[in-house]
């Protein structure tokens, strides 16, 4: 099933929606957008990801009076009722600066547009059977709090590589991993499962989940940097994301995780995520 | 006059010209262009634009042998020689990632677009008399290498400011300035100019323009990050761009620059780097 798009109230194939050159997005990377998992035609972890949509609009500079929340959740219901849209997949709302270039950083005329793709699997059967490398992107990443489109610079090192990772991790001058470039980022060791906090990194979703989740099942969580010291050492890593949900990491750069094959808890967090899917459905 | 656009084979309003949602720049802000001054419908410093461009392209992963130089100077040409282009303005050269979303950062098939618009002052008359304020913005830029249409990041402490400055200027946690959101950043002391070195921060044309400028003319260059610390002492400050030229900078967050006006060498310099116009004009 191919992309549908929603845009000037309108639901059309995604080839027929484009945006002006002018746009803020296309000018200076002033765009916002989520990407929300539908699991049979439901939106998965709805309210946080909206929650969190907004707040991105509002730190962009973007006009939040132009962002009703219930609106949009309201044409994402309109768009999955259709049988033209894909009903395992993903939503991705998208809010931009808009037309008028205020170089004050003030975005007051918004254009929004939405887009449903669908999703054949979260990952390959190799990712899962084998599991990722990640490569280190020696660099902060600004304003993590805010999903943005400004993904280039998780980009070019990894088109610099040799092609062997799934995606660029972040890490700071001091060695602190802070998430991947589309994902939170979790060393383990023993019982314990370590991610950075919050506002060091983005809010992510599926990160608040797995944490919850991890907790009711008796697993301590420390919420701080992993560091690059401690890779060698680690049991395991694994990274989440809406999308990909939970995948393990058997590598980091050169360095080896664990046995360098995926593991038990990496596993366990995902049946549970699994097992569980329905409390966050909306 | 408003702007014109020239897509896939055709000049057009401005208005006209939209890109499809699927493009990786506006999924992943892999988007590459340049700002070139038009002085009376020729360009100025065309040759080292194009030569940043193409590297810029590069740099982001995007396949260069999309990419020819000659021919876009070619539409350059066709499209200034055309009555509805303004003669006094700028024209923007973007080229993006196009429709194939590559995970691991090659970019086959690019989208290449460009802007003519007008450029009714390269600053306001307040500004020329009376300077401007740049905001500190305490971070390192990503790839400075690369002309990406990445800007949100320094228009986000913009935003969230008293309104009284003209840009953010990068300044990195160890107190160092590398270059205005859009603009090289300079600071005087004596005869002594002191910028960052190309590497740090992007190859400004106007840079290179200006420091061959100020060689010839006596004055010391110093290719060094301005700290932080030697702000309160210096005579004057200014940043250099294609469009602003030279602008004198009176404020850099609360420490006043100099006596707090525009002062005799950003003067100087602009008044050579108009006198000598003409040999940079292509």
């Amino acid at each position: 099933m191919s992309e549908l798009c929603y845009f000037e109230g309108k639901f059309m194939p995604v080839e027929e929606c484009r945006i002006p050159v002018t746009d803020m997005l296309i000018q200076r990377g002033v765009g916002t957008f989520e990407s929300i998992r539908i699991y049979n035609g439901r939106p998965f972890g709805l309210t946080p990801h909206l929650e969190r949509f907004e707040n991105s609009v509002k730190t962009a500079g973007i006009n939040t009076s132009e962002i009703d929340i219930k609106k949009i959740e309201t044409i994402i219901r309109e768009g999955l009722a259709r049988d033209d849209c894909p009903k395992e997949g993903m939503v991705k709302p998208y809010m931009t600066g808009g037309d008028i270039n205020n170089p004050k950083g003030h975005f007051p005329k918004p254009r929004f547009f939405m887009i449903f793709a669908p999703v054949a699997s979260a990952k390959t059967q190799d990712e899962i059977d084998n599991g990722i490398a990640l490569l280190p992107n020696r660099m902060y990443r600004p304003n993590p709090l805010v999903k943005s489109i400004n993904y280039l610079f998780g980009l070019i090192p990894l088109g610099q590589s040799d092609g062997s990772y799934f995606e660029s991790v972040y890490v700071t001058p001091d060695g602190e991993f802070t998430e991947g470039m589309t994902s939170n980022f979790y060393l383990v060791q023993g019982n314990k499962i370590i991610t950075a906090p919050v506002g060091k990194v983005l809010k992510g979703v599926t990160r608040g989940i797995v944490l919850t989740l991890a907790r009711e099942n008796g697993f301590e969580i420390e919420e701080r940097c992993p560091r690059e010291s401690e890779l060698a050492k680690a049991d395991e890593a694994f990274i989440t994301g809406s999308i990909k949900e939970i995948v393990s990491v058997v590598r980091v750069g050169d360095t080896t995780i664990g046995n360098g094959k995926p593991s038990p808890i990496a596993r366990k967090i995902q049946d549970l995520y699994t097992a569980n899917r329905s409390r966050w459905l909306e």
